[in-house]
């Protein structure tokens, strides 16, 4: 079996790695390719590190020939249209912007905590939520710590920021530096606190700090939260995550390089005895298991595929 | 007036920082230069962007001939006897090691924050805990803040590892890639903590979290601390830092890059009314006034001459 | 079918970059991991970037069991008398190493260039002659340009300079910065000078200077000789790799980014009209077209799988 | 002595470094900072790294109140009538854009190969040239070499592109790669061979290929051309530059590490026997001896001041 496929938003860095795994994934079968301000164009003209780049960027719309399913990779708040008429067709939907990742009409597709599975529809969850929740998603679940008063640091590298073109993504202003943005008020602190309850708790407070990093790839969240039980956080994660093939617990501090190109997520947590507290941590490609791999494992599981089908948990690094 | 000057430990990343500052400096006279490995070599050889790179690398040692002050630039741990006998021969010393940080008979060398003027022997503090009681230690002086509970994720550039030769500083193991290191048992966690309780704090309990970024030089602290009243952070830390000259309280996230190759502190301060935190924040870099730098100024002060003598404020970036 | 393989030399980067290649392709079955100074340790300890990572690391040795065939990435000098032990035994052998490439009885595995298929023993080229040799090879074979004279200055990201521990392969001192290295006297300077012998040249005379530049993969070559006829050297290389799935050519400078993680080499050539001269140009993953992609494109023609099987046109970056 | 001056186009990279050389000179007094699409804004906009950034940006424009010289670093093609205006007003003027690079009645401002004293219009050269000029303008002019089939390969860091907003500067696509540009028609390619023969060259040809890499600052040239004399090249650039406070010929491959940040110019040259070619090398801050930095020397010999005031020969890596 094979899917009539489009990826509406090609021209982006998470639209680019869905072509990419898409393009070795003999369960779909990529019929459109739709880009707005370069339609008309070339996979070539945005994509040169892609093969066949002759293939030709049409539209984002709803109305580009027959379709099973279609990844929409679109700025925030570019989906809710088109995510609606597409619907409306039969056609399923992963949907990797934020506009329906608080509607019930819609999966929200972390596959390792919840039901992704015969659904017709998902919204992939934001590269921050995702390494946040795996860190200690489980832990919250099982009660094991506090779901208030929890402080997520993470850093990121620089195509988590999309590949707008603005000043304080040049080259020239991102090397040799780090700084934090969106303090106290990033779109993805409410998503994290959502998912957190849907996890079981009944309040979830999190100060979210993003921050920069110079590298293109990788995603770490470092998530530090008081301990409320005598259990081994690492034990209960790792038995939390036996089922899962793409999430490893690990007994040291993980790398985001460890995880570049592939849809794997390491877990760690240590305890700090003396303030009683948990770090726990969490390492993703944000264009990988934050982003257009873990698309394509919702969408496997969505219409019946195998979830690891056309994704690996090798490292690209070095 | 100028001083007889030497720096032992000339090889490492600090050395050649101390050297640079100290040639364009009119107070200080570098008479020596002591490596360990290189004795016996030239500044070109450890120090290639230096001028004057035909300079003797000599001894390491109390015995290097006439000398008003001393720079010590070494591994932790190897500066306990050379501390000593220099300062029995009537030497001045900065240590930039961590030996004599608790001892009560060196002036811990953070000018904001603690008397330095006038001493005979400074012990220089550590990269992260300058950034970390600079960002917090004014608030934990005013009462505002808690010194318990505190979560401090600190982000450095891999010249804050030292020179030495080991597998994980090699570029194909630290480019594109974001790593924790040191959790819940760095031996900053001790500096940092003595620091807080010499500020006045009853007890303080830290989180540290350091990591290792892509970038040579910077130091992001992040620190996130219960709010106890309703003052307004920023204008507390502004009012503390009022004569300070290295010190700029700014109203948006410090960027490393605006401190590298400088003396430089930049502070900010934000509060999460949900959470009832403060989200404190200092950049510096950490060659800069997280070592030689703040070196530079203690000594400035221990021997009389004006704070900022040689030192800036304007960065390099880029 | 598929043939018990053997990755000798398996901690270094080619190393690690074989057995990614050599897991996702059905035709290979890894059965032995040979590592020198990790042997007893398991795959994580030296790449923990990719899956399966308790998997052991052996010996380097003829005696490891039964194989079909054989990969050593073994340092330069060190594949000599294995190499021969394991032909004697029956076992087919890519060596990547620079030991048995001026032999005539190992093919030279640049199958572009050279026939490759049905040997038995592959020496598989170093990374700048295959990306010299594939920017101008053609045109030097039809007489387009000269083979004296040739300036051919290449750049190369750090792991091709192999994982050793060296002072000048740290972060600390390649970040921002590029150097060149082996001026006049590179041992790969020979081997580009016979590559084009082979190919026709009557003597070939080669200025090679080699760069480092701060990344982790890529090789671009920038060759400049002079242009001997009236044909249009861009024809020339675009009929020459009609038939080679893993050669482009291209009409703009290629970068080496759009094929990091590949078996891709992009070709460009420009004709200087002033100074009479081509400038030829090949971009290539140092790791991917430049050893490890490269060898198993060799093993495949070698034991007749398709020539692209396990391997991608499809760069990574970012 | 001080002069009341004015940086014109003072939001751009070399603008910064200009103002950050200036601050800490003294017979500089920085009187107007003029900066286009920020006028009306302070310095901290557009270089939050300086000190002082409260200064505000006014216009760019000849009548900005009494001036005793001008700095102009604006997009090529910008300084035209600028320069007119001001030397009318009998200010000196230093052009680091390429409008008067070619005016006989500008001094050409590369001090150690061309008269730049008592001038009162300085036509700054631009970053390559001067790294090629340095590197074989001793050799042509002494006949050693061969001015004709010159091939010139040069490596920048990405500040040498100047500040715009450009897809192709992003972090994204500029990081982990290296491509060339402009090949066979950069326009600083006349101005190199206007160079040679101003040194004495009949005629100069130079095939000159600018290649891009992943870091801020430095810039490396690598030129290779036929040796006619049996004289050693290396001996001949050292006489050269004996008196030259910022050149320093080297006897190993000059890194641009060891400039970053000077105005500093290392140089060296080998001799590869076979081909009877001489491989050149120079090594510079693309922003200092390469833009600001030489702007400065060529100012300071303009009116009068040690040609090394307020500036450095010290680089700042790491």
């Amino acid at each position: 079996m094979t899917l009539k496929t489009a990826v509406l938003g090609a021209s982006g860095f998470a639209g680019g790695e869905l072509i990419r795994i898409l393009d070795d994934h003999d369960g779909f079968d990529l019929v459109h390719l739709g880009a707005h301000s370069h339609e008309g164009g070339t996979l070539a003209d945005v994509h040169p590190q892609l093969r066949n780049g002759t293939r030709p960027l049409g539209a984002i719309s709803a109305e580009v020939g027959p379709l099973d399913i279609a990844f929409l990779a679109l700025p925030h708040g570019a989906s809710a249209a088109l995510g609606r008429e597409l619907r409306e067709q039969g056609v399923k939907v992963v949907d990797l912007g934020s506009d329906y990742r608080f509607d019930p009409q819609w999966r929200y597709g972390l596959p390792e905590l919840f039901d992704v599975k015969d659904g017709s529809a998902v919204a992939s969850p934001g590269c921050y939520p995702t390494a946040i929740l795996l860190a200690i998603g489980p832990l919250v679940q099982a009660g094991v710590v506090s779901a208030t008063g929890i402080v997520a640091d993470c850093m990121s590298g620089v195509t988590g920021a999309g590949r707008s073109l603005k000043d304080e993504l040049l080259f020239g202003e991102v090397a040799e530096g780090v700084r934090a943005y969106g303090i106290a008020n990033h779109r993805h602190r409410a998503e994290i606190e959502m998912g957190l309850e849907l996890l079981g708790a009944t309040e979830a407070i999190v100060t979210f700090t993003p921050h920069l990093v110079p590298m293109q790839r990788g995603l770490l969240a470092t998530v530090t939260t008081q301990l409320l039980t005598d259990d081994n956080p690492s034990e209960v994660l790792a038995a939390a995550y036996t089922e899962a093939p793409f999430v490893e617990v690990i007994d040291r501090p993980p790398q985001t390089r460890w995880t570049v190109g592939s849809n794997r997520a390491l877990v760690a947590a240590f305890v700090d005895e003396r303030q009683g507290v948990v770090i726990a941590q969490c390492a993703i490609d944000n264009l990988g298991k934050g982003a257009a791999g873990q698309a394509v494992q919702a969408a496997n599981l969505m219409v019946g595929y195998d979830e690891t089908e056309g994704l690996t948990t090798s490292g690209w690094m070095p």
